[in-house]
């Protein structure tokens, strides 16, 4: 008995957002179907929608930052029951037996790669994936998360999925910790919550930003200073002192600059990939300090559900604003301009009234 | 009561080497005095001899790959003793104090960086080091290793000191062992060390080249297979297979094509530093798979002394074309054709015959 979904997609790359119906699946012996109430708004489900990064498949209905309520368990579920607060994030499948799904770091899949929650091929009903701008999903349990933080903070906890998993799992993988001294490349969605993980994990955290305007949220948020990016005596001063540098900035940037402020054996690992590419990186500021350029992606499950764990028992959750689902387009055109504190998130109680 | 030594000297960044004598310091209380054997030809000689780049103080004595016997020790020196095998590998001294010095880790000096056995600041005598190029020097104990090769190897011990260490300490320090897949980028006189040295800790070693000629040499040398880094077919075939990967190769290069073929976790380890940056490496390439490309140089004197006792024991060597001192110009323009298999070594009794 599948269902009908209400939502909201992108026709086009450049038509508006608008109302659409979908079909869920039916409820599978191992699926949780989920009343989704708060999605967050990522800069992928922007440039998917837009297809800017090329092979979107319209209608796309974008989201991966889902906080809702069970409503129904498929035969085989026991991890879930009707009424659970549970989350899903930026993959709803992969293959399960490659070394890293054994591994329990899914998201590094490699037969398939993971099963986007948006746009990704959907091996049930055929055809591909619908994200979470919609009012409900049903997923197959073992990419469902529990959520355990209070209720009053469930909106909140929605972008953890994604820009929290994805700062997590680096911050986690690197080993940040007390006694280190942590660099927050960029202040926008992902960054703010690097900033709260790793001042969390016990480090001494530095923001690194082009806008020295930001200073003050900075060391709201949870570190010590902000570091204005382009004053070279600024970066100069900290040169050689990081032990981990974590940069969230998709846009092209010098990197040298960062590398030169780690410390032997520090690592500057990148979340973003650029449309057009950094300039090289000098090697010479990688040998004579044995540092590394690593990459990031998002998390695995387990890891998806320690750090959701982890920020509940810290207190954390985003910075958000809420909207509305027909506030969409202005929302995406802010994000443009990074006019956001840090993250839009859409009430999907909206769905009902528009 | 210095002494006088007789050594082979760049005077000026366009003049072939010719005789030169220098003076080398009274032994100190910590130091080992030791009659040169043999003297490895390093490319760096090549580039510090023609300045290229920048900054050789002339008239420059090159040479940092010494295997001698000890002809004197101060009176604090207990390690060696008159007689003794020894080897002076890149490093004369450093602080002692800063956190890479107390770890060991004397190559990456924090303070006034590593003492270059030539062209460095001589804190002694002022003015700068001379290197191996000569038929003595003089050199703090905790600079000196141990060499107990057999004697009819020594000649063949002398690379060791710099190619063996460059290619031993990210082999150990990425942790290659039985049951991972290696890759060796370049096969010159840093390359196939890499190869002795990763197949005798157990790996399964490919060598890249993009000369199929030299597939007999890599396989003799120790490595399964070689694969030809311009034949895309052959490289694709190894995607997402290798474990580590060490890039010899300073000449400007594709790194994508190598990071392509580490799996998840691998990390593409440069020892070179290129003349001209490498074409920016893909960000998407580190992230979907958290790989990661990093630097190393040389190894600290403890990790050396591993490294020369690990290559006793598994009875390794380089493969080396032996020279008389007056012939080093003629060698330097082979090696810039890459004319070698694969270290030329100075037989220094050939001074006293110039």
């Amino acid at each position: 008995m599948s269902t009908t979904a209400n939502a909201y997609a992108a026709h086009s790359a450049d038509a508006p957002l608008a109302p659409f119906s979908l079909t869920r699946r039916d409820v599978q012996p191992g699926d949780v179907a989920i009343d989704i109430l708060f999605c967050g708004v990522c800069h992928s489900d922007l440039h998917t929608a837009r297809s800017e990064w090329g092979g979107t498949l319209y209608p796309c209905v974008p989201g991966h930052e889902i906080v809702g309520r069970v409503t129904a368990v498929g035969a085989s579920v026991s991890k879930f029951a009707i009424g659970d607060v549970v989350g899903v994030g930026c993959m709803v499948d992969s293959c399960g037996h490659c070394p890293s799904c054994n591994d329990g770091e899914e998201q590094y899949c490699e037969t398939t790669g993971f099963v986007g929650t948006y746009n990704g091929p959907d091996t049930v009903l055929g055809g591909y994936t619908f994200g979470g701008y919609s009012d409900h999903i049903v997923v197959d349990q073992g990419f469902v998360l529990s959520v355990s933080h209070d209720e009053a903070d469930l909106a909140a906890v929605a972008p953890l999925l994604c820009a929290g998993i994805t700062t997590y799992s680096p911050l986690r993988h690197w080993k940040v910790g007390p006694g280190q001294k942590v660099g927050i490349v960029g202040l926008g969605g992902l960054g703010h919550m690097g900033v709260k993980i790793a001042a969390a994990m016990g480090a001494e955290v530095y923001v690194f930003s082009t806008s020295p305007n930001k200073r003050d949220d900075a060391i709201r948020l949870g570190a010590k200073e902000l570091i204005v990016s382009k004053d070279a005596d600024a970066m100069a001063a900290h040169a050689n002192s990081f032990d981990f540098i974590l940069d969230t900035v998709a846009a092209s940037h010098d990197l040298d600059a960062l590398t030169s402020l780690l410390k032997r054996d520090g690592t500057l690992t990148l979340v973003g990939v650029p449309e057009h590419p950094h300039p090289s990186p000098t090697v010479g500021n990688l040998i004579f300090k044995r540092r590394a350029i690593a990459g990031s992606l998002i998390g695995g499950i387990a890891e998806t559900q320690e750090m959701l764990d982890f920020c509940r028992d810290h207190k954390l959750t985003a910075d958000i604003e809420m909207i509305a689902i027909n506030e969409i387009d202005t929302a995406y055109e802010r994000m443009v301009r990074s006019d956001v504190k840090y993250r839009f998130v859409i009430d999907m109680a909206s769905l009902k009234t528009v």
